[in-house]
């Protein structure tokens, strides 16, 4: 297991010019004084496709050689990995297969079935997605972009905190804690990767719904926990069993204490950013903004970096949401 | 009378500096795809204040002699200018005052008070705005700050057009057309000027809604035409009765044909700044989006800036709109 380094990340922003957005880094006066400090939020929701996802999915395909992969890509996900995969797919020219849940919601089938993706469906309960798509794979000759125990996925996903590191500097900034909404831990292992090299004064902290805190847990404990559930949160993106391997291999050195938040919270973070900044915000995109809300962490005359992760939210859910709040004002 | 030039613009943007936000120009794959075109869409949404209105608030009001405004400022507006004197005024450590009609809606009034205004109501049939602010001003020693007939306030929205003609440079872009939403045409009049300057080739056209397409019909007829009615219109910050006369002086010369839109058009804007750019614009703000998706301007191999112009929107109207997309799909 050869792990990601800085120099991949480097290589991975050049791959990425041109194809990915450089997302724009959002400061509102109204966070700075409700917080006493310096808040600068990261908007990966303006990212193509979302989310994030697509630096990762890009970085990974964008090299491949096509003679090696004849049958295309194959990537397992409900989500925004999903359509990172096929949206990078679709711009190198190959296929791209989806292994989702059957019981994923329309509207992010549709999404994935828009950058020409073909979707395969399996039942929760009875069915392994990763058997599923290895066995596809190996029959069309494709290769399986994981959503995050890969080195240019990491690498890739680690091109947001480069991103950041150099955007806080632009500003007259040195990020004193950085807040990434972790599942995996793919993004945050790449963005810790990139502070490490970049900004080394700064702490890189996961935030995770309560009741799927597995990376707090296992900053903790020293060994990879496991989530008693696998659903049962509004952050759909957030629910990956434990740690990945690779991952906490990154992040277990580098990571300051793990955060996490309560359903009323993202809600709140997710009104805040509609009402304040004017962004459209997922609930799993909406945790470290809400960690800051919240006072998870001390923001009292210090510079705080928020990844706002993803932006593919439901639409009658963020109606909800946002109307919920219309109601109690 | 003296007009803006081009140099009152270059002097607002370094007024500027450091105090608003250097707005991001966000491009979407999805929109390129469905309109043939490459769109740019500056948004202005994500300023201070939720507005493009700060900038012209600012630019006034900070050049103010604090001697000469005892009093402080004095600004009658419903929406987003109250917003935008507000904040300014706070920065500047000025008072404001803001004159508002009585059937303000709650939120727009606490958002203004956020910013340490004071708000004095009048009834909109029976008394005059302007009146009332004239005669507070002349009592306090303080300065009015129209929302658009000002040269310091329409140099100010410029900033907005300067920054967008340099930011379609740098993504090697040449604006064709540039579409801006529309109500006393201040924005539209300082965005001409900056782009006569800076950007020759592009062709600037107002939009707004049916109903109250005055500069449409005033360009068409070569004086300033009235709009029949005063309200019915979920635009409510484009229901300016006619366009001033100093902006259609400037507008007059420099415009290509008006647009407009109707309203079912501008929920559709909505619903896709939300589904695909992540955006919150409020109506007003989405009119250029809304004839750019409805066809309105030839888009097949152009390229096309819209001006997202506003972010505040109701979040029970957001939150109806949203919703009634995620129904139908």
């Amino acid at each position: 297991m050869r792990l990601p380094a800085f120099s991949d990340i480097e290589a991975a922003a050049a791959r990425l010019a041109g194809f990915a957005v450089r997302t724009p880094v959002i400061e509102s006066q109204r966070l700075n004084d409700l917080t006493g400090g310096r808040i600068l939020i990261k908007a990966e929701c303006l990212q193509r496709t979302g989310s994030f996802k697509f630096r990762g999915a890009w970085n990974c395909i964008s090299r491949l050689d096509v003679r090696d992969a004849k049958g295309g890509v194959v990537a397992f996900s409900s989500g925004n990995h999903a359509q990172g995969v096929a949206a990078a797919a679709q711009l190198k020219g190959l296929a791209a297969l989806i292994v989702m849940p059957a019981d994923t919601p329309a509207v992010k089938m549709a999404n994935t079935r828009r950058y020409g993706a073909e979707i395969v469906t399996y039942d929760r309960a009875s069915e392994s997605r990763e058997e599923i798509a290895a066995r596809i794979a190996a029959e069309r000759g494709a290769v399986i972009v994981p959503p995050f125990e890969h080195r240019d996925v990491i690498a890739g996903q680690g091109t947001a905190g480069l991103e950041f590191a150099q955007q806080a500097a632009e500003v007259g900034a040195i990020l004193n804690d950085v807040l990434v909404p972790c599942s995996g831990g793919g993004l945050t292992a790449g963005i810790a990767l990139a502070m490490e090299a970049k900004s080394p004064a700064t702490r890189v902290h996961t935030v995770e719904p309560e009741g799927f805190e597995d990376h707090l847990r296992s900053l903790k404990s020293g060994g990879r926990e496991r989530n008693a559930r696998m659903s049962g949160s509004i952050c759909d993106a957030l629910l990956s069993p434990m740690p990945g391997e690779m991952t906490f291999a990154i992040n277990k050195p580098r990571l300051g204490v793990g955060l996490a938040v309560n359903e009323t919270e993202v809600r709140e973070a997710m009104r805040f950013a509609f009402a304040e900044l004017k962004l459209a915000i997922e609930p799993g995109g909406a945790v470290a903004l809400a960690a800051v809300l919240a006072g998870r962490i001390e923001t009292r005359g210090r510079c705080i970096g928020v990844i706002a992760s993803g932006g593919n939210a439901d639409a009658g859910l963020f109606a909800e949401i946002i109307g919920a709040g219309a109601n109690s004002e």
